[in-house]
């Protein structure tokens, strides 16, 4: 039992003013945070308890679904990063040693955890298999993004499964989106959490899944179609144009025109032409796998994708190309290159968002010349296909089913990457199978990010005056607010109750300075969901008043 | 349950040969932990239960004596850390990061917690208080010392606790003590255990206090005074000679002699000048607070404790003095530099290692020349005292009581360090005492190495083929033997052990290929206390077999 009186991580008034962030300055005001610099927090008692009770609840749903919990290095040598080519990972701390070597600082645990089951798995028959651990994580973060959720050192569960085929692999991933889903219900968010698609992983080209939830302190925007069982991370969500485009029926005669000097970007040509913005395109010029030249057009508009655009041209690696590469391919300086007069050993690649255009404008491959009217089928050499590489807008529709997006803002409360064997290989995790031939094992990873959960939580149950704690994540279950002199009483409430495992707040402040509204208010404050009240004037009638947080209401409960 | 046949961390029949320390061996035959590299191990599921309860007891015995659990952060701004003259600190970890900034990865809490307390701590009413945080720490350390008790990552309990007078901090220390006896006793291990004088903080002449357990993987000696109920480090120890001087009781007359060049070691001295070691003392020179010169002795096959001497000088700083400071203070080469014909303007200490020694020998502070037959209270300035400076060795006696010690290796388990206001100062942590006074708070610092007293259990539990953990801290409650084809049977007995809060293992790995004898002897290597066995035998009537691993005595359990 805490007593408040010894208690020292008090109240306070108002909210101490370091943030910007309402529900962080609701922690501030409860006493349940400190900061020790910008973004890094000191956790009190009671925030700590709502830490270990969120981890509880991860750890048993994992444990019963036969993960295995373990507790892996936090620092870890050069050479097993080097084998990934991962050591010189801007984003990953060094650690700089007394004598010549660095150790990492662990930023996530792939290259610490195959070497170690590589000494237990041996067969198939140990798969699938599945370990975890709930472990501070370091990352050197270039921005500490939004309010709080990209942190320098963060509490991560971090689990990783084992598998021989991805059959196994899909029959254990389904049940694991059943646990996965029992946990966020268990923190009562999972109403407003979404299954959603992302692209993450560059080496494959399955799409990761991340659970978002609705949170207006937003990170990612979200695609959801309602008739579909899953969403999109904006990154990836696939789109279709909603606004229409200005097509004319009649296609005219494509005609070129000189422009005078400084006449460049779309707004001045626009003006100068006297043509409507919207029959302009967008052209942007890649280099696919080193030696590939692509060219890539949306409606002006629109923004190129380059994650969505890779998967179009099927590249394993994609960059814009630059002035002079430009220059030797298309005979024109990188202002005049455009979509028309290409040569034939580029590549073109239209967005779909051009398909109904008419009669509209591009440069002409020539400096300083400007095509007016052009047309597909006409004028474009390859316009057999339009392809999704834009990057969606709001008010777009999900081109496989028609519907229009509801977009939401959310906050990822957890990830899964398909690793493949990119970790199994270099170090060589190898298995016999049933056929008795050694193959690469498939593995996956599962993340949830246990300090952001806790803040998820907090700004998801966040009121005007408090944070409504769901009731099995609250600081304390009960607690008794003393008046006059009835110490000894209400001592002996909170030890009955402690002795079935309820935890108590006594509110054992000397009575007169802390009166009644003082204590209230701050039981409110942390949000304890049962309150109860030890006065003369109860226990001379041998009860207790009882008030039920969440609902709100008084009892009267006999002792 | 943990089914074992799922189970990736398997047994192995030998221990893998990578550590000369024959428990870390059991624990890695058992598969309960692997190395990420040398010193740095991962912890798998059973080992971390282990760890785990551990934690619990520290947590449960802290929390019952209003000590409050937090969780500060891990890393924290080069600021606070020069504030205190801590940031170059050689072996505290700097994390660099992307810009011109290094972080502290914290080795310990003291910047952090200061100001944290000082956001809720006002008045005297608001102390005593102490908080404390289980939590992994990071020491660049020079060396892994020994076996495995000094690591660059480890998991640690500190507490703080914060006082406004020294009674006000000695009753509560008091009870301290009783509550680290009580965790001591759960963890079985307080029989061994001893309270033990230190020397630790430099700035405070107060004695630290250490708890030590005896073992023989040992990293400190301990001296123990049966009589007394505190022992002392060695670096520490009080001590007297406890073998005799040769004294002649017929004092002879001092002579100088010159020696030949090149004879200048105490060897080759007593040779030539057929004297004999004992008759040799060790002189040594030193400067202290950078202003008085200090000349200290002690019997030849004794060495100066520079701690000890430290404080019978009664000096802030102590260094050795350097070659020209000696040749200008005494006016000979260091080689000739001894005790006596000194100036007046040097201090000389003797250790009473000394005192019974009668025509002795020593250089005489002129070059080249040795003088023999040198007596106390004839020959040599100010020799109303002797002290006590020499490092004690394991026969001497403790001058207080005359007994001899009794000296074990042991590994130091608890510390406690006296903090006073040297945090709280340059924080301004002050407080309002009864009197209206602002006043420095008193702080004091207790450490458990959480991590290390799994490695002390483990060491101190250790059997020939097995380590035998203490009941309340094996890896599970029960182990389940199936033998033929009585899973379901056994799966229904774990379930009920289950409903009772008890963790069980059950063995459920195919029988005939793991017959009995495989089981029974990964049980007893695991040392889960209660082993069942569940057989057709057995259950045909109605009955299973327990066997108690702690009275290794065999009971029949009706089901």
């Amino acid at each position: 039992m805490i007593e408040l009186s010894k208690f020292p991580f008090k109240t306070e008034k108002v909210a101490p003013k370091i943030s910007d962030n309402k529900s962080t300055s609701l922690l501030l005001q409860a006493g349940l945070i400190r900061q020790t610099m910008a973004w890094v927090y000191n956790y009190t008692t009671l925030w700590l308890r709502v830490l270990k009770k969120i981890e509880n609840i991860v750890r048993e749903e994992l444990n019963n679904y036969n993960c295995y919990e373990i507790l892996m290095s936090w620092i870890s040598p050069q050479d097993v990063w080097e084998k990934t080519n991962r050591w010189e990972i801007e984003e990953y701390f060094k650690l700089p040693t007394y004598w010549w070597k660095f150790y990492r600082l662990n930023p996530t645990h792939e290259e610490i955890v195959v070497p170690l089951l590589k000494q237990f798995v041996k067969s198939y028959k140990d798969l699938p298999t599945c370990v975890y651990q709930i472990q501070t994580k370091y990352r050197n973060e270039k921005r500490a993004k939004s309010w709080l959720l990209r942190w320098r050192e963060f509490i991560m569960k971090d689990a990783y499964s084992f598998h021989i085929t991805e059959d196994d692999f899909q029959n254990f991933y389904n049940w694991m989106i059943k646990t996965y889903k029992k946990i966020f219900d268990r923190l009562w968010i999972w109403k407003d959490t979404y299954v959603t698609l992302a692209d993450w992983w560059s080496f494959t080209d399955k799409f990761s899944h991340e659970f978002q939830t609705i949170l207006d302190v937003w990170e990612d925007l979200i695609y959801i179609d309602e008739k579909e069982w899953i969403s999109y991370n904006q990154e990836i969500a696939p789109s279709m144009v909603w606004t229409e485009n200005i097509s004319e029926k009649e296609l005219k005669k494509r005609e070129d025109v000189k422009l005078p000097k400084n006449i460049v970007w779309v707004d001045n040509i626009s003006k100068y032409l006297w043509i409507p913005k919207e029959k302009t395109t967008k052209t942007l010029f890649f280099i696919a796998d080193e030696k590939r030249f692509v060219v890539a057009s949306v409606r002006w508009d629109y923004d190129i994708n380059e994650m969505k655009l890779k998967k179009v041209v099927n590249a394993k690696m994609l960059r814009l190309a630059n002035e002079s590469e430009i220059k030797d391919k298309i005979w024109t300086d990188i202002w005049f290159a455009w979509i028309i007069n290409l040569p034939d050993n580029v590549e073109l690649y239209l967005d779909d968002s051009l398909k109904w255009l008419t009669n509209f404008e591009t440069w002409t491959n020539k400096n300083w010349y400007h095509s007016l009217n052009i047309n597909f089928w006409i004028d474009l050499k390859n316009p057999e296909k339009f392809y999704d590489f834009k990057n969606a807008k709001i008010w777009d529709k999900n081109p496989k089913t028609w519907n229009k997006y509801i977009v939401k803002k959310a906050s990822e409360v957890w990830n899964i990457f398909p690793l493949e064997n990119k970790y199994s290989k270099p170090f060589d995790l190898k298995i016999l199978n049933k056929d008795w031939k050694e193959v690469d094992v498939i593995m996956w990873c599962y993340w949830i990010g246990v300090s952001r959960l806790m803040w998820v939580v907090a700004e998801y149950f966040m009121k005007d005056n408090w944070i409504a704690w769901p009731e099995n994540l609250a600081p304390a279950d009960y607690y008794i607010i003393v008046l006059q002199n009835n110490l000894e009483k209400a001592k002996n409430i909170a030890k009955n109750l402690e002795k079935s495992w309820k935890e108590v707040i006594l509110d054992d402040r000397k009575w007169k300075k802390f009166w009644f509204g003082v204590k209230i208010k701050d039981a409110e404050l942390l949000w304890i969901p049962n309150i109860i009240i030890v006065s003369d004037n109860t226990l001379q009638k041998w009860w207790y008043e009882l008030r039920k947080l969440w609902e709100d209401e008084w009892k009267i409960v006999k002792l």
